[in-house]
């Protein structure tokens, strides 16, 4: 069908679930002859060779060069095409031990399976129809969201929502398609009445689409996330904040690492959103050459994160330096002011600031609110489907932009031609959106960002 | 049967697979009506209601309070007995999305499962009589191996090599034990013939226990692996040598963490050995209270390690200092050490030292052998079951002890009375050993070691 950076007809094989010690592992093949290669491999022979799709087996897999035993195995069979990818295929769950999925890898590639890249599963279920782009990217969305939020909206993407919603789209504008075709093939006298294009149906479906489009940074707020920095004075407490969010949120563990000596980060949740977290309490001045690199890249951190939250301790008061930090233009409209402490004084907290205590725990609910407000003030919040990929985006801008072409072509009395050649770009832009028509290096860009083993 | 901390007839759940982003996760349930728990959850209903053991169905997850969808699923239906814990359960092979997972173990939470406990589906599978105890045991050591051969050693394990063992020694010892208690219940004049007990049963049975107790160092090595240092003055080359190890290690995978200020480790692979390999590059004298404090540590360490890699710069010849480490009492016998930058000079490395260049990977194959003959000179090489659990090894201990007090009851011709006690304790280890005999606490014991899931 393309040519592609994958072969798409051989038999390939992968790791789907992650790389560690536990209970069980999934090792996934697909492609033709995939069943019978699987046959080098797992005994009873026999067994496999009745087996009916949608079926499991237990058995043994041995390395079919030194027929050394592996590992004791469930294999789920998959007969096309009712299977992921829409070819034969199988499931094999196995021990999760690192050297037992090591040995049945290389065993599968003795038997003459190839390694999948990464994605390779999902755009072999797209190249056989089993699902559009708009499906096929939701997988990978929601594989990789950060909150049940982003999880939700990407599996109503999965549903179709956006496949749908776009096929309706398509369909308002058939009308004004077929009229035009009418009127570039027939000459006006040929047709027993005069064709008169109305532009109404061109504009509703720019009105949708300036709607979906309005949702995409919502979707990508909640696919992507913000990045937060918690920044301050030196004692202000803000590695007792960052610890204190990771505490609080139970969601989603993930692990703290240092990526520097600079800062720490950590994801955590916020009313859904993703956030990832940095701890700037490496900052501070002087010090050698190291650390004045250290301070840089800090900098340089606090300047490209999309929110501040920004510690005074309520002690010492608020300082020329940090008055110096909040005034700055660039922080403006991007910062939280926090007034920590309040454990320690009587005193109230300036004006706009929020006023903490990261030992008591006190208005940090607050201040949860006041950052999830930060972000979804100019977030959308309808039920319908929300887009977050860079690529429909794309799409979608390109085929607005062409409807205002025939927006205007249609209300100026532009040459039908030139309308019909516009019309013609937005139809393709739908059709790029669902995958109807794709170049295959566009394929091959959207499914390399996948995990190996979908 | 026992009192146990788990209950062992409700149903419960959990992940089997690593807690990560990754193509696909499995989630695990089990237990009596667990399939009609798992209808709260599972759509379409029917389907679920008539599938047959064995096979699997596509369908959707959703929240049984919410009604929320929350991930297209594949469930393999296992029905009692033909399951891995002989209960009723199934396999969840779900989306690997943190938050996609989460929401499913909420859900099934909300039907009426219960959290897992580590090793809990492998002590159902115990307790119904799906494996001895041994081969149990095989499971969590399958999963925990670290290198190839002991995948390979515990796979023997789990297809019951040792279980088979114990069973011919305790036939071996049937005989005996039936003319003892012929005779202990008939006095000598009711008998037709006298008795005349036979010390050789026994002797063999002694021989072939010590030699399967012969094995534990071996399997102990290849399972729990060796703790190897590299140490050396300053710049001699130890991160080099290090980084060399993890380098050229590929058939595992594992991070390099920095466990203190004071050293990093990683788990490499020699010869089959899971090597535990620390570098000690922060061992320095002098210093604050903070780099004494490292210092303490590092040397603590160095003492407890197996083996220590000591590195010698050739250029800067052997010191005062490297000699009086090589010839501390404690280093002696557990150190090899190491002439590196043989690029770098000429002269022949003194004698006893392995020749490397950490720059050019000259000799680094050489010193790989010298790691892998130290640990493998007292190790068994037969192709019989080698044993590494602590318990299995007590327990052929306790069988061994009495057996050597029945062979000595038996040649000095002590009362039968004592001769059958001591046998029967012998029978019960062996029955401790399969878990035939064995008390509630001892197999909590061993299951909570397990990982969860399994």
């Amino acid at each position: 069908m393309f040519e592609h950076t994958y072969d798409t007809d051989d038999a390939i094989a992968a790791l789907a679930t992650p790389w560690g010690t536990s209970a069980l592992a999934l090792i996934r093949g697909s492609g033709g002859g995939s069943l019978e290669l699987l046959e080098k491999v797992f005994s009873p022979l026999s067994r496999l060779r009745e087996a009916a799709g949608g079926t499991f087996l237990h058995g043994v897999l041995s390395d079919p060069v030194s027929g050394e035993p592996l590992d004791d195995v469930v294999v789920l069979v998959f007969r096309s095409p009712a299977s992921y990818t829409g070819e034969d295929g199988f499931d094999i769950s196995c021990h999760g031990s690192l050297p037992g999925i090591a040995s049945i890898l290389e065993a599968l590639r003795n038997a003459g399976f190839r390694d999948a890249g990464p994605g390779e599963f999902t755009m072999r279920a797209f190249l056989n129809g089993k699902m559009d782009l708009t499906r096929a990217e939701a997988v990978r969305e929601i594989v990789e969201s950060k909150s049940r939020k982003a999880h939700s909206l990407a599996l109503q993407r999965l549903s179709g929502a956006i496949a749908k919603r776009i096929k309706l789209l398509r369909s308002k504008l058939l009308d004004t398609a077929g009229k035009i075709e009418l009127a570039l093939d027939y000459p006006e006298d040929e047709l027993d009445e005069t064709i008169v294009l109305d532009s109404g149906p061109v504009n509703e479906v720019i009105a949708d689409l300036k709607g979906l489009l309005s949702t995409f940074s919502t979707g990508r707020l909640f696919q992507a996330g913000a990045r937060v920095a918690v920044c301050g004075r030196t004692n202000a407490g803000k590695s007792s904040l960052f610890n204190l969010f990771l505490k609080e949120d139970r969601s989603i563990v993930s692990e703290v690492h240092g990526t520097t000596r600079d800062y720490i980060e950590s994801w955590i949740n916020i009313g859904g959103i993703p956030i990832r977290l940095f701890d700037t309490a490496g900052l501070r001045d002087g010090g050698d050459a190291v650390e004045i690199e250290g301070i840089r890249r800090t900098r340089e951190l606090i300047d490209a994160v999309d929110l501040v939250l920004y510690l005074v301790d309520a002690q010492a008061g608020v300082a020329g330096e940090d008055a110096d930090f909040l005034n700055r233009p660039g922080n403006k409209g991007r910062t939280i002011p926090v007034w920590n402490k309040t454990d320690l004084t009587d005193g109230a907290a300036p004006a706009g600031y929020v006023p903490v205590s990261v030992v008591s725990g006190e208005g940090f609910h607050r201040l949860e609110e006041r950052i999830a407000g930060h972000f979804l003030k100019t977030a959308y919040t309808g039920d319908e489907a929300v887009i977050d990929s860079q690529r429909q985006k794309e799409c979608l801008e390109s085929a607005l932009d062409s409807l205002e072409h025939v927006k205007a072509g249609i209300e100026n009395d532009v040459s039908l031609d030139a309308v019909a050649a516009d019309l013609q770009g937005a139809l393709l832009a739908f059709g790029e959106l669902s995958g109807e028509i794709t170049a295959a290096e566009v394929l091959d860009t959207i499914f390399s960002k996948f995990c190996v083993g979908k």
